[in-house]
């Protein structure tokens, strides 16, 4: 059965495209809140959950060993925009581990941020895997390495140390099997593995309450949650969804986008995770989803709510600043 | 009832994302060859219907007067890539109309093409209303209100006399009722009016073999084919979709992208005009279906039919060059 439309784009009177997709609130019991379209389903959460690849370096004694700073832990849970200031701590990431950029093995783009990829071009420069919006996540895993005794080349590969245990982590934070058969290739190159939706907002309540987890990975995750909370540029760029959501909201939400329309959420006051996959891989479809279930389960006051609108029904512009119409939740989250 | 998954995208063993998505292939009295999903749906073409707007300019006598070239035939049609040779191309064909980029009212965006986005910031300007990827047809517009003896100013206005002659011609092929209601306003500012695709698709048709239109605008669309044929570079750029189809395939095919997921084509050999449009508005979704669609339709010998094989189920690789995935069609279109 199809999943159901979630997110209209309308365009004067008129529906112009619309996008369906899934969705689960969970709780760190598994108990769901909330639930539309087929929350079994598993899927490629990419990016949404670098949090969860991070928690080697922290649990590892890595962080602690090498010194990394709030802003560093931050850097590892980033889908950053390629700035100037990401690309620096990066830089000193690497070295405090005792490397440089040639131990990324992410590869090279231009920067996510579209401002900051016109500043390296004016620049007269061109990208280095320093750039790629997973170096900061790269860098911890070769922090990590370190830390374990193990040589970081290679650590891409699924059988690497450091995906192994990058790998357990995700199977015992969402109590998923990440078998062969489940797994692709991501973006920068480090397994992804299929995770049913269920499962992946139960390890986001895990991780946004620390209930359910072990002692030391409960204060792993809270460790991670404040890095971020903190460093809310660190993790996406200026303009950027994640970094102005949890700008406007502070700690009380963790969130974190991923590749082909999926975001993973936390509300640790209520105890909730929340996942969302827009079946068209759209970011805006996502966007929309999530911000709906934000406010729908945040215990926010009018004033956030009333401050949150610009995210649940965005208004789209045209290039003379002309409203031509607006992206809208519908169906089960209308 | 929903429109059927059309085009598919993968990772590893694993359907990541879907697009769902409707279709029409008809001839010039309007017989339906394929539909595929609700292809009764009005949709709003914008860009994709370019070639037919430019009509009042060649049929009013404008092109003629002011001495316009194929290359400025082809980029009144065009969603160009913002490079120097479209900027120049555009100010030069304004400076026919005894106007300058000040009359344009498009608004200026970066260069659609990111090379030549980059190519801009580095050489350390920004972008004018030039850039816009419409400029080309907004000048086009401009040298049509010279040659009615109107003021070009607010030439985007529904009202204006160049919009009403859009109109008029678009409504004349198509064979569809452009009412006020189906009316939204284009991302350049004019209007764009929702048209059933079985509509367009007979238009398109009508565009690629002048059966059905009056012998003056039989010529006219000839004219323009011409032109866009002789000049893939111009409508689009470097590396996009619509210039590599019609480099590739020549005077055989004509097909024009637009925002939102909608494609129309023209297959004049075969007496065919195809559309598509992706529920969601994804072009990647678009491309597919329209790649599908003429290898099926275009009569093309085995070679082009493995040629046309990297746009029909393009390979998806990550920032390592590691093949991850594949986009592919699927359902009615498999």
């Amino acid at each position: 059965m199809a999943n159901p439309v979630i997110v209209e784009a309308t365009r004067g009177e008129r529906i112009e495209s619309a996008h369906r997709g899934a969705g689960a609130v969970v709780d760190a019991d598994g108990r769901a809140v909330l639930t539309f379209g087929d929350a079994e389903r598993a899927v490629y959460p990419r990016s949404a959950v670098k949090a969860l690849q991070a928690l080697p370096l922290i649990e590892s004694g890595a962080a602690d060993r090498l010194g990394l700073t709030d802003n560093e832990i931050a850097l590892a849970c980033a889908s950053h925009s390629g700035g100037e200031d990401h690309v620096a701590a990066v830089r000193a990431m690497l070295a405090k581990s005792g490397h440089d950029e040639g131990a990324l093995e992410c590869g090279a783009h231009w920067p996510l941020g579209e401002g900051e990829a016109r500043s390296l071009a004016r620049s007269g420069r061109t990208p280095t895997a320093l750039h790629n919006n997973c170096s900061g996540k790269h860098a911890g895993f070769i922090c990590g390495a370190c830390a374990m005794g193990v040589h970081p080349r290679g650590y891409v590969a699924p059988d690497h140390a450091v995906q192994r245990e990058v790998t357990a982590a995700i199977a015992a934070v969402t109590g998923a099997t990440l078998s062969e058969e489940m797994r692709g290739v991501d973006g920068c190159s480090i397994p992804t593995y299929a995770v049913p939706l269920l499962a992946l907002a139960r390890g986001f309540a895990r991780f946004g309450t620390g209930q359910g987890l072990p002692r030391e990975r409960g204060q792993a995750v809270a460790r991670i949650r404040t890095a971020v909370a903190a460093h809310p540029l660190t993790v996406a760029g200026k303009g950027r969804f994640d970094t102005e959501m949890m700008s406007l909201i502070g700690p009380r939400v963790f969130l974190k986008s991923g590749a082909e329309g999926v975001i993973c959420a936390a509300l640790p006051e209520a105890g909730l995770g929340l996942v969302v996959k827009a079946d068209d891989g759209a970011g805006r479809a996502a966007q929309v989803m999530i911000a709906a279930l934000l406010r729908r389960f945040g215990g926010f006051d009018e004033e956030m709510e009333a401050r949150l609108a610009r995210f649940v029904s965005p208004r789209l512009f045209n290039w003379n600043g002309v409203e031509v119409g607006r992206l809208r939740p519908s169906g089960p989250l209308a």
